[in-house]
């Protein structure tokens, strides 16, 4: 069965989706949109997204939309079968706490995190906005108490849930685009944030794609 | 073994836990923080929610946070056991699709929801502010947006996903307080929404629910 995945892999929610199915070993085909104006097509919205967002996952018939929705729907149908590698453990427990801290990434981690993606990397490229200086400020402090918190629950730990998990997967698209446009600080500041992220800058699915997306911006 | 929710039923994410308790027939006992500035205490940060917020479900000795997390753990973990209701279908399929609702929820029904809950019942009562009408009138025509599309998503269905499921329980508790606070409209001018939520307030779980915060609304 075909999965087809619409969207740009510069968009982060996209590329959240493209990492989980490196992860799980799975090929899979990526359809840009026609535009980016094209997601609010009567089309699009009848059959694609009905939000008119990407990505959409096509595996054969079935759609499916959202990130983190497809992601938790690809591991649940596909981990284990092309390697050995699990995003959401069979435990009930551990199961919940992968689910908890997908809902800080979405909660606390992402909100100071996305205003800081838009300002530094799309406003200038793709709306000709000039980067509002007062809100990356902001943005930036928010995101360093958020951080704080994130140090002391990783202390001991090599991953959020103890081992590597969606919880951990679903950050990397977002924080790979702010560590590299100039709050790398953020991160290098606090010793079990800098260990885990390098630990996570080193997993293969991560490599690839942050190197997808790395030419991506550099012919683009 | 005893299940402890610490919240405030008044909160609507401990409320969205509170029906999911009930759907499932699950006894907990509910134990209200010491004061809404308690929950940044040293203590609650350190040994309930690292980010100071209500719900924080303890299964025995097992701790989890944040509503939806928890429902979905709740669901995972005790659905069938004490009645046969089903929040999560087994089928992969189904099941990726409820967490696409969830997501629509969070991402997109939420947003407006949550600003006319905050201005329509918490402002005066518990911060002592002014509802802001312009607030009011953008969420409520954000909402309004977003209710053609669930008009549309519920076409030719009882409920989000074809069958009840938690895609629907985790905005009733949102829901219910906005309908009531002067809002109606926008769920009764559309024939499919309009059914969709009435079934869903003649469930058992919901009525009981809706009626213990009305008393709260009243004596309080
Ligand atoms: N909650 C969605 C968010 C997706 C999203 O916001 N995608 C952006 C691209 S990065 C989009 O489609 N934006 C189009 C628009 O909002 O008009 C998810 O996680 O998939
Ligand atoms: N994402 C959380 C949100 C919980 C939340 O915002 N709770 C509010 C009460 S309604 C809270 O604890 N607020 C305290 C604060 O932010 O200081 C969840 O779904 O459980």
């Amino acid at each position: 069965m075909t999965i087809r995945l619409i969207g740009y892999s510069a968009s982060y929610p996209t590329l959240r989706v493209i990492i989980c199915l490196k992860e799980l070993g799975l090929p899979y085909e990526l359809e840009p949109p026609a535009s980016y104006q094209s997601l609010k097509d009567e089309d699009f919205i009848a059959n694609k997204h009905p939000f008119g967002k990407m990505p959409v996952l096509f595996d054969g018939d079935f759609r499916i939309t959202e990130s983190r929705a497809i992601c938790r729907y690809l591991a649940s149908k596909y981990q284990g079968k092309h390697n050995d590698i699990i995003l959401i453990p069979k435990d009930v427990h551990k199961a919940g706490l992968v689910d908890q801290f997908i809902s800080y990434e979405l909660s606390y981690y992402d909100p100071p995190l996305s205003k800081l993606v838009y300002q530094e990397k799309f406003a200038k490229k793709f709306f000709n906005k000039d980067p509002d200086p007062e809100i990356i400020k902001q943005a930036h402090e928010e995101l360093a108490k958020v951080l704080d918190v994130y140090e002391k629950l990783l202390e001991g730990k090599e991953y959020l849930n103890g081992e590597y998990s969606l919880a951990d997967l679903v950050l990397c698209p977002g924080t790979n685009y702010v560590y590299g446009a100039g709050h790398s600080d953020l991160w290098d500041n606090r010793p079990n944030v800098k260990n885990w992220w390098s630990r996570l800058c080193n997993r293969d699915a991560n490599k690839k794609s942050f190197e997808e997306i790395k030419s991506f911006w550099e012919n683009n």
